[in-house]
């Protein structure tokens, strides 16, 4: 592709991402946008206003997940798009860098007077990040039937807001929510564009990827339960502090990810009562453990287990390690992988620990990822940053795959 | 004393302890009692109502502390009381005892016909447990000129609400903070009673004991600047993951304290962006230190932070130690003491490691603690209790204490 042809995606792009940038940011303290909060429904806001600039009808499904179609909605779509939602402190790319890529490829297709001969929709899955509720992909969970409704309906935020009362008071009805037949059947195929998390594609010198597999992921809630008492009172040996053998969790877990070629993370904690002077009664940390095959998941996450019942035992402190979300390996499907690849003329396919909403879909229709580069490979974090050439070429190469795909 | 006299006593301090009990009581997640607050407010209500309902006329002085009097305010007063606030997730008689028993006391010293020939007032000092602004003793050290009234007005709670700010919402004038030569100038002696936060006297036997010090302690706000990034993408060796060298600090306190014959604590922790699948890019955790003497807290304090640079510098994470309080050691005048304990028959002396608006004051006035019985020792935690028994003892040694004191 030539500059001159890139000029025209690339003013857009930068309009489009203009727009969006300023909702939820939060600026050096990143991005905030949690699912069905006010942020979210500006989001959404944003989303239909897009449709609506291309003549694109939008529907919000069941499950809060948005669509807007380009042709009648049917089966056999190509669907195409990601997320809007956002970790807390998150960066503005991952995510929406994928819806913006969907409008805009929509825009080039129609520029090359291409007439699909299946329906195109873009779509904005609810809550992918699980910043608020603490399970991730919460949308195409329960579009897929792999999350309860009665267990969603029942998540409840760190002010006790369940999920229920947040979509209602968002305008959504939570008693309609659940695996969704109508609209899975209308899925022929997914494509995601998405940020890569790493530098995979920096090593390769390659703007865009195609993506292999996602590794098998998980959450797990460890919930270390001592006693209160007073900080400046309470002899060392009468204390039952469940910090300390958190502490001693948190460098297990460390060791046991590198022994084992996993990843383990303790990103979030909350301590009970939170006070300067007081032991704390309770420590509830989140370990996230990641690997590439799931026995190696398994592992990492039963041996620190046994480190932090040991180092609970230890201080008369009683542990437990309850899971929240699992998800196992998705390999995406060889056949679509290889034919986006081709129609990128042999774009490098990599591997991601990332969870994704096209993980959840793979199981119910061919789904592949196309990751744009990331200099840093910093994610997660404001300073998560694609160059704005990589961006168009990312337009670009889901433009060639939608076409490609819609070509018969 | 015989059981015949106990009763009304008894008697009056369930009903008082009845009514003030169920002000910012959560239950089994304990008292939240946090300065400046809808809760504050409802327990000034409460002492301004006990004040009147003994034909005390009561004031809030420029610094949010409420005095009761009993006789013309001025010079050479016995001041007596503790305070209301609480710890959050604390007990009920953490302060509250203190302040029951000087009404009471007051009440006691009428019925056994005593005319005071110096005035008494009962005092409730505002914010001592620091709860919300993280400073404690701030009405006291504010009293006495320790605290700066530019730094207290700066100081934030977890909302970013200045004490400015929340003084004004809660009608209190944060212009006027300072010290109060007039207000000091009447105190002629303090006695605060409190519940015992350890257990000497249960091991000693006694219901009521005579404070002969307070351990030196403060409070270092430890900061670890590392790097956000993804939880699922980003390699071990390529993390500067803040949760580590927190971790190794957490056990480091502990094996130093345990050493030097200190306390040392970390129960508050702030997790920046505290999400599950986030590297987080800080850790804020606050050390508490208190031991005997203060060549050992400082010690402690500079072998805590030279692990905490060891193990931060092996992460590539950058750690700050801040002081934001500290109390030197101490003790309390001999003369006082060995009257209180001569007035009680001989009761014992002992000392704790809990910071008091007593320990504040001390440096102005003759100053005195009667601590009573806490038969698990618990405190800071709902759990915290004494016996009714030992309650109407405390509230009898404290009347004993105060007839004495202005008997001449």
């Amino acid at each position: 592709m030539s500059p001159a042809t890139d000029a025209p995606v690339r003013a857009r792009f930068e309009a489009v991402w203009r727009e969006l940038a300023v909702i939820g940011d939060g600026g050096a303290a990143g991005y905030h946008r949690f699912a069905w909060t006010a942020v979210d429904l500006e989001l959404r806001e944003w989303f239909a206003g897009q449709a609506a600039l291309r003549g694109m009808p939008c529907e919000r499904d069941r499950n809060g997940n948005l669509w807007a179609w380009w042709g009648t909605p049917g089966p056999g779509a190509v669907v195409t798009g990601s997320h809007l939602d956002s970790v807390p402190g998150g960066g503005a790319y991952d995510g929406p860098l994928g819806v913006v890529s969907a409008f805009l490829a929509v825009d080039l297709l129609r520029e090359r007077g291409v007439t699909p001969s299946r329906p195109i929709a873009v779509v904005d899955f609810a809550d992918e990040e699980g910043a608020r509720f603490g399970v991730a992909c919460v949308g195409s969970r329960l579009l897929t039937g792999v999350l309860d409704p009665g267990d969603a309906r029942a998540l409840r935020d760190a002010d006790g807001i369940t999920l229920a009362e947040a979509m209602s008071a968002a305008g959504a009805d939570p008693g309609a929510i659940g695996r969704d037949d109508e609209a899975l059947s209308r899925i022929g195929a997914f494509v995601e564009l998405h940020i890569e998390q790493g530098r995979g594609l920096v090593d390769l010198g390659a703007p865009v990827g195609v993506a292999a597999a996602i590794w098998p992921h998980g959450r797990w809630r460890c919930t270390f339960h001592g006693e209160a008492d007073h900080a400046g009172t309470t002899r060392l040996a009468d204390r039952r502090d469940p910090m300390q053998p958190f502490a001693s969790t948190v460098l297990a877990a460390r060791d046991v990810a590198g022994h084992l070629g996993a990843l383990a993370t303790f990103g979030k904690v909350h301590v009970t009562p939170n006070g300067t002077n007081a032991i704390p009664s309770r420590v509830d940390a989140w370990l996230d453990a990641r690997a590439p095959d799931e026995a190696t998941v398994h592992e990492t996450v039963s041996a620190i287990t046994r480190a932090a019942e040991k180092a609970a035992a230890g201080h008369g402190v009683r542990v437990e390690v309850h899971p929240e979300s699992y998800t196992p390996l998705v390999e995406f499907g060889v056949p679509l992988r290889d034919r986006l690849a081709a129609t990128l003329g042999g774009a490098p396919v990599l591997p991601t620990g990332a969870g994704h909403d096209a993980g959840i879909l793979s199981s119910h229709a061919p789904t592949a990822m196309l990751f744009v580069r990331n200099p840093t490979g910093t994610s997660h974090s404001p300073a998560e940053h694609a160059g704005t050439g990589d961006c168009v070429t990312g337009v670009t190469a889901l433009a060639d795959v939608l076409e490609d795909l819609t070509r018969t």
